[in-house]
């Protein structure tokens, strides 16, 4: 069994969030969506926890954060997305940044897209090829070896841009966990029309 | 203010929801998402609602279906979503049906994508131009002129293939209700990958 961590807070890139958690678990992965708490909200956290993603759409993840459940042992790779209020809080969380470190530096596999590629460098990884939404570049070029590829793979550490770039994102965490072969059959029921370049690139 | 009608079942497919929601929330549109319950389900529906997506992802609805408040002349569009057992849900709603032909006779825009377009039949719209995911082709190919382009514009009849063509068929939704440059500055932000073929067609 293939197991997944995506996090996800009030503010979250519902579009970023719902494209990774579902193409994932066209593959065949366990998707779990963990709930990141916004510690400096005066309002108290809600249980069973609701994130209201950026756009409005209220998602009812799958747990709420708790790290004695999200050991390295358990799953296989880990996912931040983006929305500027949603990875501020995700990427400023203490226990979200301990576990980017723990899966980062146990080799698994580490996705970040968007605003979310804020937690590489609240979690201090090491300086290496990145990407981001350009709203949040200026705070990473000077950190990472900024790229502005759609899709970069570094490693264990995948980085991606927006909404936009969300689905070649998606399917390369699926190439990554499962093959090309598994990335071929999920993309052909998707319907992508034809020129899509990350689908021309099979 | 610019209002739409997206529905959600238990068995929407969560992409094709959520990009059509949060683009039109981009372009400046009030969205609210509807459920429409399984009749058929031995299982009673909760109040509040949550829709689970056809890939596990829980949504929580804005309102229930409920005919009185969904009327033409609050509402200027209207969204029939694809995922098997979701669509089937909805196309065979007869509130549903009913409104589909309302907001159609009345020059509204309506939106259907994937397995959502078997509305179109059952709701028993005049034969035209239409597309949708290739799984019910065979169920839609007699009763309207087929065609395999992603997005289909007929009138006021907007229908599309699969999560793979949500992003063209949300923008062109853009497009009907905005114009043509709202397209524009909502895609941008995005950040499709240079190559996107609904992005070039700009």
């Amino acid at each position: 069994m293939t197991a997944v961590i995506i996090f996800i807070a009030d503010g979250t890139e519902e579009m970023e969030f719902t494209i990774t958690y579902d193409t994932l678990v066209r593959a065949g992965a366990t998707v779990v969506s963990v709930f990141v708490p916004d510690t400096t909200s005066t309002s108290h956290p809600v249980s069973p926890p609701v994130a209201k993603g950026s756009r409005g759409i209220n998602i009812m993840p799958d747990m709420y954060l708790d790290r004695s459940q999200l050991t390295v042992d358990k799953f296989d790779s880990l996912v931040v997305p983006g929305g500027a209020k949603g990875a501020d809080t995700i990427s400023k969380n203490s226990t979200v940044q301990d576990l980017v470190r723990e899966f980062y530096k146990n080799g698994k596999l580490v996705g970040m897209i968007c605003n979310g590629s804020l937690a590489a460098l609240t979690s201090r990884l090491p300086k290496q090829p990145l990407t981001s939404h350009p709203a949040v570049k200026s705070r990473l070029e000077t950190e990472f070896e900024y790229s502005e590829d759609p899709v970069v793979v570094s490693g264990n550490l995948i980085t991606s841009r927006g909404p936009g770039t969300t689905f070649p994102f998606a399917l390369t965490l699926v190439e990554s966990l499962f093959g090309r072969e598994k990335r071929v059959e999920v993309q052909g029921p998707m319907v992508f029309p034809t020129g899509t370049p990350w689908v021309n690139a099979q």
